[in-house]
């Protein structure tokens, strides 16, 4: 290995004050060649003017790289089969994010013989995780530079004086609000004034919804169509993943859905706040659920919904590259062979109203015509099914009658043991 | 045992078409004497009147007893402490009336010395597992009769015209749109009209909630107070069990809150549609799953949550009574010990917005407190914590390079692959 | 469909008592054209026989099919991937035979154009519910008929009695100490005179297994070679699979190994003894599991575990042609690509020692040689990767320290109360 | 606090060469005050020369504690009450007894008034996370100094010249073959000459148990009888805990009983090969599962069974001293209430053969005395049974006849499609 190829450094670049810094960090202090990498996952920047910025701040090459494709396709639209939600509420937006990114540091460090990546995230939160087993399992040899760790540099100030020392240009103020990440996902918003998790978000932080009173005081009905477990059109049209999802942005967003504001366990041991705008990913999420409820089997739901709060745990965890991932990714895709259908949706000032789910493998429908006639269902057959159900209970009743008669009083009404009085109404 | 007790048959008794029958059934054609026995769930009925109903078909004895308390005691409470929804969508109003309805019979045969049970539910559905299972685990030798899996009739008409034949009151007429069942905890909706799930319930068919739309322009902000896991107040004001479920059901209801429309997979193997309004125990149990956010640790928070499924399942089943629900009851209360504390929601149309928490137990507020200080946390250790997790992937990746390249690249960024093109752009 | 057709029944014959009869009776007491149809899946039959006897009986063509290859590779081959284990012991070798007779049968009712299909086993068991559900899953509209739960007879008496009256073949005596069920994965003893579990099976009861104090004094060493999870060769020597499973049922049969005697909890609710003989399953499943150990990621290994219980459960409640279980071998299979490499074990007197294990795949080999050079591990790392992993714990500490004081000294050791003492020692 | 306060640690010392190196450094090297604390977990030391080593080595005040009763009954019970068996095989002895230890360590540091504790493990192994974990959940603010992480020592000779240049009296040789750690569950070997996996351990390592071959021609049959799930008589006997373990230890150990050689996975992220011998809790561990067959209800069994994992994981990485590992504990003792009663078991020769089980509050033996009389069982019952759990596999099969084929035709057998020929042997 070159010298030179030692102290190349594939810096994960936002345009942002801490990357801008971290930049001209590791190019003046650590004495490294900086490539900058910034992966287009739908954050709307002005590309452009980040490539300048890069070069201002002392970069030698700046790579800019749209992954939308994949990072819907194969991330969003994963997570959505899976039926992924963190904690039941937080839609991992985030989190998909930063392995895509990690992927693609990767792949240019590979083609550029570079043999140490840096990132920007801080040594408190989740995205280091993401970003560094990402990075690990990928390239086992990798060398990782994260600054925030390393440096002696604290909070905000210190990176504005940083830059006004060294002329790095800077929008930055010196007071932010809160902190940002925006993809095709969602918009996130943690850190500072929304840290009280007593204290309401400000009506004006808000990115990609309106609050659910500003919608339209008319709803909007939509069918979404999916095939084999993916979103492919909205009315009727067919519409490519990334049309797909910025469209559902645009709509659901305009009517006020998918705002979620929480506390979260992070993956380093500790609790923190945080307001999340998901709007297009929960339509398609409440879709997704609905028309599965029609095309997959009773077991199936189960097995599926038992292990999706476990791989929801595996990617907020920074674990999308990990054996244990593509095995229930793996799980997930056969589920989804028949999750083809539609479901009809009303988007009504933050409501997602489902009004309506068919698909030509429902297992709903058939079941419905074949009962009519009874020839799949004899009522009579439920007198074995549930006998034989209750005989374990019956058994352990008799066991020990006085024991287990104490042990159900617990949570036997207290109402029926008065149920003389009751004749008396 | 003497003669009368064996033929004494504990009929419960709603006062509708199905029970009306099913008593004079019993009676006439099955030589029992019947004691019709209604337990007061809140269904809001005239008991009065359903008394004289049920002498003028033919019971020997009437008992009608409240049971409101220990159903919102030691069932929704219990549900709500849990976390217990079915298939992610129901919170299991009336599987959890079922038991405690059982309970207040078993009592009352116990009482009277009767040796037989009856219920109305019908062979295709999920309330006589819950009846039936719940006889048998409180009194294992009990006989059971259930008059639709035994007699002829078939369908509404048979008993419309049995009532004509017989006498019997009744103010059923033939076409019945849906069925319902209405409780404290919720009011349930399914048959007829909304078996194609395609069809959108009809605006006129809900009893306790407005709809979204109709709801007031104005929202209403209310903080709710929990001890132990418990609701105690709304607003400061500490309520008892059935005035806050009332008073919460008024106030969602208002809002037009707590409807879901859903696809669900019943006991005996097929899929039923439901359509169900739960106004106060939407509002509850999503405050309830938010204080726990900053007052239950990860791991603890986790292992509930991978057990709440089951426990919904064991709920909709029918397994109330058996052991394996005990346990698990144990186990909730367990967790509840610190889930004290308030939430503030907003209700607006539709919408139950969270925009506070807090707690004198909060695991949350306390570590801001002493992060500031950095007294429990450094930043590196991140490094040291990130990179022994990375060990095993580093591992795996290092075993065979190329089949484990093979491996992730389904999952890698396409573009990733291009990235060289990136740098030109 | 013709009359003829429906009148047909093909019946899994085994030659016994039981099914014996049961052709009899279905044809003349039921005026069915029966099908004797029997699979060979290594019970050591005498197939010419049993044919005679079948013609003998009344059946009007008998199939005899050979199914041990698929029953090897296909069914005990995937339960030793999955590591599938009932209730910790049992080997599922019945359980896995019955969905492949099962499959047998209908395939010869789709040849033949029969409609129904009947089988021997009672209405108290668990193999009612393996054919019955394989039988169902594979043709919906099938005819099943159950005769133990249909005719008259009551046990084994009334069955030689028919026999004797209808002069049907049998050397079967009235009195049989237990029955028994024997293919190529073991050999299954149930009923009668053990159905007393605190008695020991009788010495003389074994078929495939000498007594461990019977083996010789001199273990056996041998090594096992594994290719993706599948057994194919000992000692270098490369076996097909019904060679290497009879093979080492003979070995380990000799050694006196793959005894267990157990209670389990049948599908019907109610618990059962049994006592099983797997001699090469056992050998198998302990090398194979050590294979794993090497060659497994740990979250692979933690994965597969949780679901291992799962799965036999499906396979022993009759479930193998389900969805579920289909997900399953999916996922199974999808972990086994690595499991290749060799096991060393010395069979001793009943004992399986496994004495050396090794794989060009081992995730064990590569760390150690990479430790010694220190690239991939700094003991340092551990100092941050518990001190994150603490943080939560000493977050929950510090909430309330007396409260935590009082839950955690329930575990705290009495003695270290006291520990003032201790210096005095 | 004052200052001798701040600078006095407590070190868990066991008298080996690690921590008698320990021992000096932390008083020469660190300028702390070292108090020695020792606990007896049954590892059989000759304390009162330990006590005059550590004076000899340096300690200020040395503290030699009996933890016996509370490690076999709070730990090594609860285990096995737990059925906690690591990765299959590994009854976690190490893991138990350092909570305790630890648990005493900080007992006495509150005593002393002593902020930092010290330990003797390295940064490889999961020792580690044991000591720490424990030591911060219940002191938050412990300081704790783990000297294998910090000094510059590397290696046993290091360690060895390190006593030599410091009259630190030792009797290490240089060569040391693996190391061991043993208390009353156990003794484990691991390191050295093990590390290679395809190595058999050397026969003259084990400490507590003969080779099977080596034990009696005669077997010896035992009764253990056990109350609540935990060991409290043998032959009829009662023994104290500690009695009873040791005299377990004695007899199975005598009959070859409890090796197990293994490669596990390190809370760590890298796998290790280890040999443990626990003889008595061998013997215990299958009593006792075999007794919880007959005395636990099948659905409490699962559901004990698909946590014992996960409480096994939480021991082995040192989590004892959690909320989730208190709350499983919880949950084990509610499970145990009737697991009273008596099992049979013949040591012989490496085995532990089960021959008989009863119990006064076996579910089995009541289920047998009621069949006979078919009180609570008709096998009619069956056929309802297996009609409605076969519905949705019906259902699913209808849905599209030929894609289900399809998938299902992976697993049928191949030998049945060519039934046809079976007609002709």
């Amino acid at each position: 290995m070159t010298k030179k190829t030692e102290r190349t450094v594939i810096l994960a670049y936002s345009g942002g004050l801490d990357t801008s810094v971290m930049l001209h960090w590791l190019k003046h202090d650590q004495g490294c060649t900086v490539v900058a990498y910034c992966a287009d996952v739908g954050q709307a920047e002005d590309f452009a003017a980040l490539r300048e910025k890069a070069f201002g701040s002392g970069a030698a090459e700046v790579y800019i790289e749209d992954l939308r494709g994949t990072f819907v396709r194969d991330f969003a639209w994963m997570a959505l089969k899976a039926g992924a939600v963190y904690e039941g509420t937080y839609l991992l937006g985030t989190a998909l994010a930063r392995p895509v990114i990690a992927a693609g540091q990767i792949a240019l460090a590979r083609q550029l013989g570079a043999a140490t990546v840096a990132h920007g995230a801080t040594g408190k939160g989740n995205d280091q995780l993401r970003f560094e087993l990402s990075y690990y399992a990928l390239a086992p040899d990798i060398q990782v530079i994260a600054p925030w760790r390393e440096w002696d540099l604290k909070g905000r100030s210190e990176l504005i004086k940083y830059c006004q020392k060294h002329h790095i240009p800077t929008t930055a103020s010196i007071e932010k609000p809160y902190s940002i990440d925006h993809n095709l996902m969602h918009c996130s918003y943690e850190g500072g004034i929304l840290e009280d998790p007593w204290n309401e978000p400000p009506a004006d932080m808000f990115r990609l919804t309106k609050s659910p009173a500003d919608g339209p005081e008319q709803g909007l009905d939509m069918i979404i169509g999916f095939r084999s477990g993916e979103p492919v059109s909205i009315e009727g049209v067919e519409l490519a993943p990334i049309a797909m999802l910025e469209r559902l942005n645009g709509l659901a967003g305009e009517h006020g859905i998918g705002r979620v504001d929480l506390v979260e366990n992070r993956a380093v041991g500790l609790k923190s706040r945080g307001i999340y705008e998901s709007p297009g990913m929960t339509v398609l999420h409440i879709a997704h659920q609905t028309l599965e409820t029609i095309t997959l089997d009773r077991e199936v739901q189960r097995l599926k919904a038992s292990l999706a709060q476990k791989f929801a745990e595996m990617i907020y965890n920074g674990f999308w590259y990990s054996p244990e991932n593509v095995l229930l990714r793996t799980l997930v895709d056969e589920t989804q062979q028949f999750v083809t259908g539609e479901v009809r949706v009303r988007l009504y000032r933050g409501n997602v109203i489902v009004t309506g789910r068919r698909s030509p493998y429902a297992l709903y429908n058939q079941q419905l015509a074949s009962f009519e006639t009874d020839h799949h269902y004899d009522q009579r057959d439920s007198a074995g099914f549930i006998k034989l159900q209750a005989l374990r209970l019956r058994t352990l009743a008799a066991r020990l009658p006085d024991a287990n008669a104490a042990r159900t009083t617990k949570s036997m009404p207290a109402g029926s043991l008065a149920v003389s009085e009751g004749g008396a109404i």
